[in-house]
């Protein structure tokens, strides 16, 4: 099953271009969330104490920023206490899987940590690790957002060969969107189907959904979590009000503890120094500071992080979220005239307002979605140097770099649509069985 | 099994006795909880911001008064409203079940409901409802006030015929007590057997560990449950601080749960409408309101209670609690002996101070240790009438009622301990394994 899969969506880096510098800093963002499916938009309904105060609010629920609306993300490394990834990173990435880095990687998108560099000294050493991410499966069909993290555990998985935990927080997304358990549960299963459409290996990646596998060990180490971290704190790291149901003040802990190898007895048994390294977007650092912080007291290690940026809206990174608008993303659901459509009518451009200004003037990069989006998914690290060049400088026309971009976002959606439909319920059944991985180092 | 264990421990009432009049009024006390294992002697660290503004305090946690100390019963049935359980529901629970109704039953020790009524309603139209009580192991050995609800539930599943849950808390002693997840787990089971001495039938009885039986079902109810309850909410109804650890906040909704069937699909699958009768302490009571004011809003039915007072010290009802003093309790593991000094140390007298002055003024019974116990444990309504008058009067002396107490204490208790060594590790997996109970009704 997972050499059907292998490879089959998720963009390989060409061999020849190892070092494209990051085209988007500094980032501030109108975003998607890539993960845990709450889009920023969502959270407009949601009271946070802590949005008063500060300048940006970046949590799990929200991502807003005072004045242009754009996240400042050199000050969220400072904010978070987190590292910057810098280029001799993705060069020791290189050097030690010998392939070449993930774009993501080398365009920046993933653009900090949490000890990383401990993860590749362990790898060094010949030590293992295992990798955790998930989503909150609070919609049926995801965007181009959604896929990022996906895109970038699985290059993970096969550049290291490495284990890997898949957490759907069904739980989480019917207390905070109130869903059915019934519906969530559904979610999380239709999600699975292009989770795993992003090739993961099935004989090293396990599944879960939290209504189906809270409980056991992994029960217990909610609770130790638990017994670590006091209100005030939750309340400092989320800005939780007390209006909020205690299902959300439960909740920490239940995305705290996959960070842990022994809330998965059926793979990681003898396994308690295994090291754990979490790709996911920086929105999600508040949960992991938590558990970082209650770690060492529960005699575990810290899980390192790898934080990737937010992926920007179609009508561009700055300005006020509009909320559920699906012109504002482009989906994996989307049929070729939708993306033409979304791409044309909403992308927001850099061009300028007359072909003679803007053959004088050439495009704004900073703020130009068509290009921002090609940085994410144009493989071809010197075609994306030409159209920084030919673009920026007027001789490309907007029209142009938009139908370059419906052509890449088209191919991608495609294959990933081949891909889901070919994820059958038995497949689905298959990474989501409580089993063993024999295989899942080799 | 459950035929050998069977009446092995219950004390049962005597056919000529119905409806002894409640001895204790107005109940005031220096107590121990009967139910989930903290006794109030416990709790002196807890902060509780509703201490500060109540004459008295009841919740899980801590039982404590203004003034004497001696808790105002009537005055918390209205804080809490619940109803008095007056003397028409002893001679219903009679006439519904042709059996003399339990010592705790006519002597008024269970004093205060909710929708009982409707439980007996249901059970007189023919159809029936299901028991829940449980007990949080924090402790090795139990103690008499621990005994009170089990022996209480044992009488009520023999006489309805009904079906039982027990939860074990370990979970919730694991947190609250700062016990290791294996120490909460090894305590639960050594409770289990105490619990199992008491002669419940196997064949309609489930006795679960939060440790091991949370998830699935039982988990979709906890985070329905969740859902439903604000923080304000939790911190109103047990008085959590924010400096409370956020295990405490996420409790509740776990002992909610078993109040539905739904909790238990192994038995009670298609049975979504069973009502539940929970018989507990009073001090039990705010973990009900929740569970009451959530449940219709989950489609549920309401839990029902019948509900008991407290268990006295040995020292009285009244003063300021002393922690961890073994001497203020007679414990399952007592021996003849320690029954003995301990009822003669420390039992408090409401004899006078002189036999001369006994013989003339006679016992305080209102303040009487020996006299209170004997109103909890001794069968014979005609004896217990007999000692009341002729201790009360002065005719008979303080060491002559603390004798009687004393062989009545080592019979219960030497009984006990026989039941218990009786009770084998293979016993404990059968009453705790997940299995359907098809002769649950019968």
């Amino acid at each position: 099953m997972s050499e059907t899969l292998a490879g089959c969506f998720c963009l390989r880096p060409s061999a020849s271009d190892l070092c494209f510098s990051d085209p988007f800093a500094p980032h501030k963002a109108r975003v998607f969330h890539f993960e845990r499916g709450i889009t920023s938009m969502e959270s407009e309904n949601e009271t946070k104490t802590l949005e008063q105060e500060q300048e940006q609010v970046v949590n799990p629920w929200e991502v807003s920023a005072k004045g242009t609306g754009k996240i400042d993300y050199d000050k969220l490394i400072d904010q978070f206490g987190c590292q910057r990834l810098d280029q001799s990173f993705v060069d020791r990435v290189f050097r030690l899987t010998s392939r070449s880095p993930h774009i993501f990687l080398r365009r920046n998108v993933f653009f900090a940590h949490r000890d990383f560099n401990e993860i590749l000294d362990a790898y060094e050493r010949g030590e293992k690790f295992y990798l955790y991410t998930g989503r909150g499966p609070s919609s049926e069909a995801l965007h181009l957002g959604h896929l990022v993290p996906f895109m970038f555990t699985k290059y993970l998985q096969e550049a290291f060969k490495v284990p890997l935990v898949i957490q759907l927080t069904d739980d989480e997304k019917c207390m905070w969107k109130n869903l059915t358990v019934e519906e969530s549960k559904r979610l999380a299963r239709e999600n699975a189907k292009d989770i795993i459409a992003c090739g993961f290996d099935v004989s090293r990646t396990f599944i879960f959904s939290d209504f189906d596998y809270v409980g056991g060990a992994f029960y217990e180490n909610m609770v130790k979590v638990a017994k670590c971290v006091t209100y005030n704190k939750v309340v400092g790291i989320f800005g939780f009000s007390g209006e909020d149901h205690i299902g959300k003040v439960s909740f920490p802990p239940i995305q705290a503890v996959p960070s842990f190898p022994s809330s998965f007895p059926h793979l990681f048994s003898g396994k308690d120094k295994l090291r754990c390294l979490i790709p996911c977007a920086i929105d999600q650092d508040p949960y992991f500071r938590m558990t970082r912080d209650v770690a060492p007291r529960l005699g575990y290690n810290k899980p390192a992080l790898i934080e990737s940026l937010f992926f920007p809206a179609l009508q561009g990174e700055t300005g006020k979220m509009s909320a559920s608008d699906a012109n504002s993303a482009i989906y994996v659901t989307d049929s070729k005239t939708d993306i033409k459509n979304k791409v044309n009518r909403y992308a927001f451009s850099g061009g300028q307002d007359s072909v003679e200004n803007h053959r004088k003037y050439g495009a704004n990069l900073e703020v130009d979605i068509p290009f921002k989006y090609l940085s994410f998914f144009l493989e071809d690290d010197e075609e994306l140097e030409h159209i920084r060049n030919e673009y920026g400088s007027g001789r490309m026309l907007t029209g142009e770099i938009k139908k370059r971009l419906i052509d890449v976002l088209t191919e991608l959606v495609e294959r990933h649509r081949a891909a889901r439909a070919a994820v059958t319920d038995e497949m689905v059944d298959a990474f989501m069985a409580v089993r063993p991985l024999p295989n899942m180092f080799n």
